[in-house]
């Protein structure tokens, strides 16, 4: 039987990777894509969510648009990494596919309450205010979640946006806070693992030469993406961060990490948005996350390179 | 012309009389009572509003249940004050009016987009998570808000759940914050006005006189209500808080106040849902509130009594 | 048995007319007069402690100079209030009274483990950063202490550098945390004390009848010193804050007030040296302090002119 | 000619061995030792550093005790790490040497004013609180200060008394505040860098078998340190802290770091005394601190192995 997920999303080229991950993937089965501001605004996201189903050539994917605007703090964007697109570094026309009519938010909840209890997977790939909406409006639904798999937060590796918060997170704190105590299965894929998974030149050759439209897709975003990065910490290749969510769900065993408690502040301005790990155990706080630190970055990129080639030409 | 009105409550005795005087006022048309967790959990709050409105005879009115927790923290109530029904000092039977299958929510992004623009008035008497909810999930219904007059807040008065936090505000500071930096033309019922509106024996009396079962009901819940700060403050009668927002709406000349910067408070445990009001000019911050600070008490309880005589018997 | 007093001060023209009132009380026993920064930096304001007991023919008394900065934040001044000297108005020589060669922390410190212990009253008029720092370097002075008179704070009046914090707290916050949490007998003459006692032209007046130089220089210091919170709070005088700890000390019974919690705020900037008080009880937090709330402002004057007329002309 | 340095410390076992290598190095001129509450009370911190003195056979070494508590928070000490004596592992007598009656503040003070200006390094072993103070009381002292060496923080490491905060920082985080605002020429042994310089089994019989009385009580003292965090760690060996600072400044090749800023959280509790590094330049906040990232562990132990072994039998 397939897993199903609801992929929440902000593309992002990265994000953009995980989706063609899980659409290559038979083992999941993609309930729904819902899109929310983050890396750009959300009338970007939810469009290139369009554009990447239709790169898989998969247009039966439904894309829902959800949050604009984090719960409490201002929206703040990520184009010095993505592009005013979001998607620079490949052009694609304006999508086929259609929105949905409904508001991510009302088909994340909708979902929830029909399919079988403890069945849905949620993948997030980017901020948390669409999850961080359901809960609230709906807590029904959280005992319904089968678990939750991220991207989000750092902790040995600091942060991204600030020296101590990742993006996602650092984008709607107040969101994060709600989902990591709202009692769920969640698991982290944060900075730790994922600047472990670097785009090299070796590594996008490969995907390249699937030689299919979508692998030269792939190959030329990951070009244009990885320049921030690479300029930042001198690497051959960029942290490939969403993808590693799904590969989670598809291979765990890549991956190694704990269970333990993380907090996520709230209060101060100079600490906004990190991610408090006890990797430790120095405190009495009960453990919530499971929170992943190391992965088989090679095995990854087989992985990837491997579905990649199954997309169709 | 009747002014539109969505009244957002979370009833308690005092959201009862503002409900009361509302439905009894001519010149207001109540497009639906949105409820929420606040003064008592949700599903008392919305079962009290159609409560209510029977009592006022009005079974045409539309009530919707709204946000079962505030955005970010966790739910404080106030039985203390309102017994553990909400409506403690008169037992009402289970309401006939049914509740609205929409959301509440839902209700006041729907209608702020039906009705024509700067026509609606939105009068919340809780905390401001629907409302709060309502502008980030659709923020093109911003503009098309009339104004929202609150019940929430105190400067002079300091506080009445903690020593500077206003219950309402208190209950869901992050909401709060959305609120006052909407760019909303909000005007400000709190504390320092509210504490000038006391339920002294005499004021009671006046309405039990009118002799209606509704008067009669109003009577014994305001008995009820007034033994908690009667004891807390000294004084003859309790604050009368919520019915002033509609007794603004209706006769605004019994108020003044200063247009002012109001902030909320989200950053320290001390002073969470402390209205930071700059009364007096001394910083530089952009005014975005009407803030009330004094009130013609008497004024306002011959207001309340005609109007409650207009109930029918 | 004369009552021995440190007077812990920055002036500032208010804070001259509390040194004036100690030095004209009979009953006081001015064992030293310790500055620092605050009204105006400390270079200023050692100097104007000094010129001040010039004034009251008082060459005897020993003045120290203390801390220039505050124990954290950067140092924040009030030229605009007392003007540009500290004592505009009326324009003194140089003083004669030679500086302390000792620091005002060391002399607070020696002072209070040389007295018989609980006999010596800090009665301070300024931020608390030389009590903090004196109790920090050697906190066997704690209980030989016998109170703390303060100005400071404020609750229903709310502040006046910010909206909630009143400038001898916002200044050294950090220092009014330690002071309030070292277990003293401390009282507190708050702006909801001093916003009763305004220097009205009849005051002001009366005290320029007594006809003696220094009379006659404090009606100058008034009259310049009132302009600021005229215009700001359209009154007829300013709130003469500063005296008011010396005459809680000659005439307790002037002042009421409740024994009560206080805690500082210095968590966030919004809020930042806010006085908490929990005069209502809402709160379990240990009673730590003796916040007085009224006045009668008449007997102050009373008092305050009438030992004023007893300095040598 | 040698290098001046004030030796501020509150020992503890690792700032025990740094003492040592201290006064085994004929480089280094050591003015005083000043000491203050952190690892265990002042009453301990002050006597164990004459103790250690005594080891080295240096009764000439003046001792100074200074800071018995933080400047705003509450002493948190580490008895779990040092043992209840803070050298536990050796049983040494009561120590011969005298403690001066000066206050470690006051001689800092006074030092770094007799001392020609830029030539006295203060090395710091503990919590900031004694300089704090000093630059608090005496503002004239900053630019005569030639650079401060400390021992504190951590960012790749994360925290060691709390997921994210370092143990010399968390006991004040105020006066780290204060330290790293000053203006001075700063490098910092965070973390980062002691964590890879841990008390193996190997180096500690390197040290044992110098075969002196005090290389045996040095070993025996890391014996019995180094099992809290072998625990904690499960590593062989325990990072040896306090060493690096004097390491660093008998042979800085042995490190490598960069010139960026470091702020220190002192408004939130869940974050509190955390160092936030912007290690790769991410804010436009001014650089203000030398932070160490990098070490050579092998070539730490061969000096300090060499050098301890100069020690006098």
């Amino acid at each position: 039987m397939k897993t199903k997920i609801i992929i929440d999303t902000d593309p992002g080229q990265d994000d953009a990777v995980a989706i063609l991950l899980a659409l290559a993937s038979p083992e999941l089965d993609v309930l729904g894509i819902t899109t929310l501001a983050g890396n750009i605004p959300l009338e970007k996201t939810q469009s290139n969510a369009r554009k990447i189903c239709e790169v898989a050539g998969r247009k039966d994917v439904k894309i829902f648009a959800g949050a604009s605007r984090p719960l409490v703090r201002q929206l703040v964007t990520a184009e010095e990494v993505h592009g005013d697109t979001g998607l620079n570094g490949y052009d694609l026309p304006a999508p086929e596919i259609p929105l949905q009519p409904q508001n991510a938010i009302d088909f994340i909840i909708e979902t929830l309450l029909q399919e079988e209890i403890g069945t849905v997977t949620l993948c997030t790939l980017g901020p948390l205010t669409n999850i961080a909406m359901a809960l609230t409006r709906e807590p029904a639904i959280a005992p319904r979640i089968k678990q939750i798999i991220m991207m989000g937060g750092g902790y040995f590796e600091g942060g991204n946006i600030t020296p101590v918060a990742e993006f996602n997170i650092y984008v709607d704190p107040h969101a994060a806070h709600v989902v990591f105590n709202a009692g769920l299965h969640l698991t982290i894929l944060p900075l730790d693992v994922t600047h472990q998974v670097l785009t090299t030149k070796k590594r996008i050759d490969a995907i390249r030469q699937i030689s299919t439209r979508s692998s030269e897709i792939v190959a030329a975003w990951l070009s244009y993406y990885q320049r921030h990065d690479e300029a930042k910490y001198g690497t051959d290749g960029a942290p490939l961060h969403d993808p590693n969510v799904i590969a989670y769900l598809l291979k765990p065993e890549l991956y190694s990490g704990r269970h333990c408690n993380v907090e996520i502040e709230i209060a101060s301005d100079l600490t906004m948005g990190e991610t408090v790990v006890d990797w430790w155990g120095v405190t009495t706080r009960a453990k919530n996350a499971y929170y992943m630190r190391d992965v088989d970055a090679d095995g990854f990129f087989t992985l990837l390179t491997k579905r990649l080639s199954h997309l169709p030409s």
